[in-house]
């Protein structure tokens, strides 16, 4: 339009008015669609039960880099929840104490809390369910007993202030329930508001075009009906594998069985929690096994096994770009590290 | 002196004086003898064989945080020398690859490079050597080769930039000598000054009256015999046990022949390199094999087990008390765990 300038002729300007007003309309029944489906990120997840106070979090933030409270005084929750690598450990299945191989992959630390249950077969209802469980739990901490978990941090004598702090008004505040809400309450507040969010909440630079033309063809595709709420995932079960088998798709090693072996129910065969999309570009490998290692194959298999779509080269291309618009700077304070209070045992950990 | 505001009396300001003169005389002399045992630390420990470049640096930052080159995908430079227990793991001993667990005792990172060797045994000569042999020791990384260990790098595709800026003019800077460079200059930016520099460097007040005295005694008891320099230790070989039997002492379970087991001299026997003692108070538990969980015990089997002596409790206080002057706080790009580019396999790593 190299003569717009010359003349005065208000044609191609009234178009190019025309045209902003569409992609205008189209941004907002993009962001109207994409706000019926999904939702952008709280402040923090704290609740009623465990609101998230300064020294609950400031105390679990500790707690969740300690790992002299683990069976073989090498396990924290950073050890497979690292601040390298995005709240994961970057591995297909996971290695709990004394080197016990987990059967299933960790997803990322970020943004748990959104989700209606944890872990893949929904076996944790809470963060803070979780927190505690894993204090015990042979693939986890392995610790014989609460009661060890709980010598050892007693052994520690900066903790004894800090939980106090936290729990004030309890006699003996080093509890396995308070360690599960101080490291809950740390968990609420690990949230990655990302481009996404800002899209959401009425930013249209906030997605880039491939990323808009992304989310249209997952909702279109049918991921969001899964794939939805503030997590972009977390907010119910499925099984893998509605339309394909997902065992033979992917090659995965282990048949797992999924959510049926804590329920016993022949419905639940094969179901596992649907994960939360949030962050999911820096969080290879993927699925509960890890057994595919990049993000275009994995939404390839998701669009088989699960709606029988094949997607074109194009279609994975936009969905991958909207997925990129899911990822958020990690938090400052999960990134840096807190100063534990020092204290050791001499001899090795009590297994 | 309350009635020194009242009248005009010289002769307690004259004493005031007197006493402050004497105070500094005393300074001055503690200072001349800690400077000609002691130094202040640097501000970086580049060679002209590697020097401490931004590009080397960030690179070498990466590589220490990420446990993917690993045999099990769970050990990096951060798993033994954590950023939330000062560059430590806090175990006695420590747990390599495959859950391989170490004879000894994981030192910290922090001014490691100052040491005249490294490792308890002198088994390695420089970080730079450290870094690359810890890719294929069984006790390490694990890794069968080094050629296992860069293939598992260049799966990684954001390397590949961060090797060619840091090495140019190389056709293919992805080999284990780089790996062990790029490491090597990032550890020798880890250095923690402390308030015993600030003395060293002529801040009276750095120092506490009594870590002064601790000072004092530390040098008067024969400590800095073997722990001085600029890491006050570090700069030479030590046979454990001079004066009395280091293994009764400790109660320690495994009589280790230290450097005998790498010369196979006599003379080598019970040998090891003696231990810097910056950051001690923040490092337990102590010695090679981890056995002594506090500082205070620490400091009395020492005064026995290599000088034969026997330290009163206030000598003891004082000497901890110095040693406490000598904690510097841990270097901010170690704290804060850079963010390590994506890229995973999706099958259990190369063993």
């Amino acid at each position: 339009m190299g003569h717009a300038g010359r003349v005065l002729w208000s044609g191609p300007l009234v178009m190019l008015f025309a045209v902003v007003t569409l992609a205008e309309a189209a941004d907002t029944n993009l962001r109207a669609q994409a706000s019926a489906l999904f939702a952008s990120l709280p402040r923090d997840l704290g609740t009623a039960e465990n609101p998230v106070t300064p020294e609950r979090v400031h105390l679990g933030r500790l707690l969740f880099f300690d790992p002299r409270v683990s069976a073989d005084g090498a396990v924290s929750c950073a050890r497979c929840h690292q601040p390298a690598l995005y709240g994961t450990d970057a591995l297909p299945t996971s290695i709990g104490a004394e080197h016990r191989t987990h059967p299933r992959h960790a997803q990322t630390v970020f943004n748990a809390a959104v989700q209606f249950v944890q872990h893949w077969r929904g076996d944790r209802t809470s963060v803070e369910d979780l927190s505690v469980k894993s204090l015990i739990a042979p693939l986890a901490y392995g610790n014989p007993s609460f009661a060890s978990a709980m010598a050892k941090l007693k052994a520690i004598p900066g903790y004894a202030p800090l939980f106090a702090a936290a729990f004030p008004r309890e006699e003996d505040p080093i509890t396995p329930d308070n360690w599960g809400k101080a490291i809950g309450s740390y968990m609420r507040t690990l949230l990655t508001p990302a481009p996404f969010d800002a899209f959401l909440q009425g930013d249209d630079r906030a997605l880039t075009t491939v990323a808009q033309t992304g989310l249209r063809t997952f909702i279109r595709t049918g991921c969001a009906t899964c794939h939805n709420g503030v997590g972009v995932g977390g907010t119910m079960y499925q099984k893998f594998g509605l339309m394909e088998d997902y065992w033979r798709a992917t090659g995965s090693p282990i048949v797992d069985k999924g959510r049926f072996d804590v329920t016993q129910d022949p419905a639940d065969l094969h179901v596992f929690k649907v994960a939360s999309l949030r962050n999911v570009a820096m969080t290879p490998p993927y699925f509960h096994d890890g057994s595919v290692a990049t993000l275009p194959e994995a939404v390839r298999i998701m669009a088989r096994v699960q709606l029988g779509r094949t997607l074109t080269a194009g279609e994975v291309t936009e969905i991958v770009a909207f997925l990129e618009s899911l990822t958020g700077p990690s938090p400052a304070d999960f990134v840096t590290a807190p100063i534990l209070p020092p204290g050791a045992v001499a001899s090795p950990p009590t297994r």
